[in-house]
């Protein structure tokens, strides 16, 4: 399969984000680099718009739509946070959005999702296809459909991440050696390692997953879309994907990408630590990236390793469980 | 009493801090500005080092000292942020830091002190005088006393917090109609107003304290320096001080600043919302300035107001405490 998201598709992504995202800030942490022994630049996209990157591919996949295309508004499955960027990118878009969402969805995304003026369709994790009922609603509609990562305008739009890190890096006179990137389907970090890759041809690529639901690091591994067991389970609800999408492994694999996981233990640990160290509130899935440089720290020892905080939407009652454990 | 502190001593210290101070982001959350009916401009000092904006101060007062001013050490008092930083900047500077801290100060803040090497000194925060003990400790050792407020550059270094600010609204084109600033003894206010002023002159300036400790307020309205009562209490542990500064005081006049107030449960309301909607962990003293943004409201209806985000430095069992209340 040819590849299908070039820098200049990302850069042109940037451009239209550029009224309208967040440039995040990356971030750095004296202690944290001290505790790991490495050299870690934070991309904190928690600081985005919705507390989440993911309105970055949803505005670009919207404003690279024809108006027409856009009449009779959009529909997208979600877990929560493309829900947000895509509900968001339709607000602004002044279109209709209907999302097809889990009934077990966290309470916090679902509604910040309908305060955006967006409908909500609720499924059967176990026993519905989401994609199924996102393609029959479109298709009765005459909807646009916006995919939560294999869509090349989606890809773009998450990889003007990897764009702004680049430039961060740059501007901080700071050569990454590697960027470890949260992973669900893969739009964000196929998207942001063809941006930095750009500009950082030596800057290994590393996607971060849950244990138990590494799909991505398997199909890295063996060449072919490994799929998920549909018993595995995670604390990090964004990142539930069955399988890595047709369009982002190829080019995670054109970068030479590796997987890495964390369990729900490190990923606890790091929402702890981040909290508690760098004042900043993580989602579980915005935690895995993190987690998994805690975890393999050893291989990135004095190393300058980007890393993304994709997500802070987390309800609080996890946070308390966060807490709790010392 | 002559002014102590102009523009030119603050943007002398912006040229020592640059080297090893982080300039922190100035965030914007529509999700706020909408709740609140204005624009808030949020400056996230939790992000700078140690999670506070004590560094500046401490770093710049003992960055203009000489090497023999700092042969023997130096010695502050304080409650943990202004330790941190003074510690901080000491080990940085390789000189030896003892912090008289009162023993019921929050263990993070106490525990992150001991970790950068200084020594603590602590006391009875109801029968004891920390100034004097202070001052006893310096002289008997011929060490630097590094005040927490109320020298000329302590506030040239906070006031750096300022000089950002008023670069950040210039590059992204807005006019700030006013700043609140946390305020305990008035170093960062004082500074802060200083440096926004004289880029902004229409720029009102608010002050922001716990009710019942509301010595800047009531000292503005009056021209002296009021006192706190002995018995007054607040969640707000970084703002327990007991008068404005001699010379933050009159630079605070100078501005025609005014003093706002938050309750410890403004405050808590706060944390929470800041928790859960801008991903940011702020300890209660770090929160009291969009405390009482959220308290004014009305006042502020419409306008761009800069909000400093001061601390982060906050035990866990507070923050489940602030997650509990709904």
């Amino acid at each position: 399969m040819s590849i299908q998201v070039s820098l200049t598709d990302v850069e042109a992504a940037a451009k239209r984000l550029k009224p309208v995202a967040r440039v995040t800030p990356l971030l750095t942490n004296s202690r944290l680099d001290e505790s790991l022994g490495l050299h870690v630049l934070l991309k904190a996209e928690t600081l985005q718009h919705q507390g989440c990157f993911k309105f970055r591919g949803a505005w670009n996949c919207l404003d690279t739509a024809s108006s027409s295309q856009l009449a009779n508004g959009v529909v997208a499955w979600s877990s929560g946070n493309h829900a947000q960027g895509v509900a968001l990118a339709a607000k602004l878009k002044g279109c209709s959005a209907t999302i097809v969402m889990p009934s077990d969805a966290p309470r916090r995304k679902r509604d910040s999702t309908i305060a955006l003026g967006a409908s909500i369709h609720p499924y059967d994790r176990a026993t519905e296809d989401r994609e199924e009922i996102g393609r029959q609603l479109a298709t009765g509609r005459g909807a646009l459909l916006v995919p939560s990562y294999d869509h090349p305008a989606v890809i773009a739009g998450q990889g003007t991440v990897g764009l702004e890190m680049a430039a961060q890096c740059a501007a901080m006179d700071v050569t990454p050696d590697a960027a470890v990137i949260c992973c669900g389907g893969g739009g964000l970090a196929a998207g942001s390692a063809i941006a930095l890759r750009s500009r950082y041809p030596q800057c290994s690529i590393f996607t971060a997953e849950p244990e138990g639901l590494d799909d991505t690091a398997r199909s890295l591994a063996s060449g072919r879309r490994e799929e998920n067991s549909a018993h595995a389970a995670s604390i990090c609800d964004a990142l539930l994907t069955p399988k890595p999408g047709e369009q982002t492994l190829p080019l995670l694999r054109s970068v030479g990408a590796q997987g890495l996981v964390a369990s729900d233990d490190d990923v606890r640990a790091t929402m702890r630590i981040a909290m508690l160290e760098l004042g900043l509130v993580l989602e579980p899935g915005g935690a895995i990236a993190l987690a998994a440089v805690r975890r393999y720290r050893e291989r990135f020892q004095g190393q300058t390793i980007l890393v993304t905080l994709s997500g802070a939407n987390v309800d609080p009652d996890l946070l308390r469980i966060v807490l709790d454990g010392e």
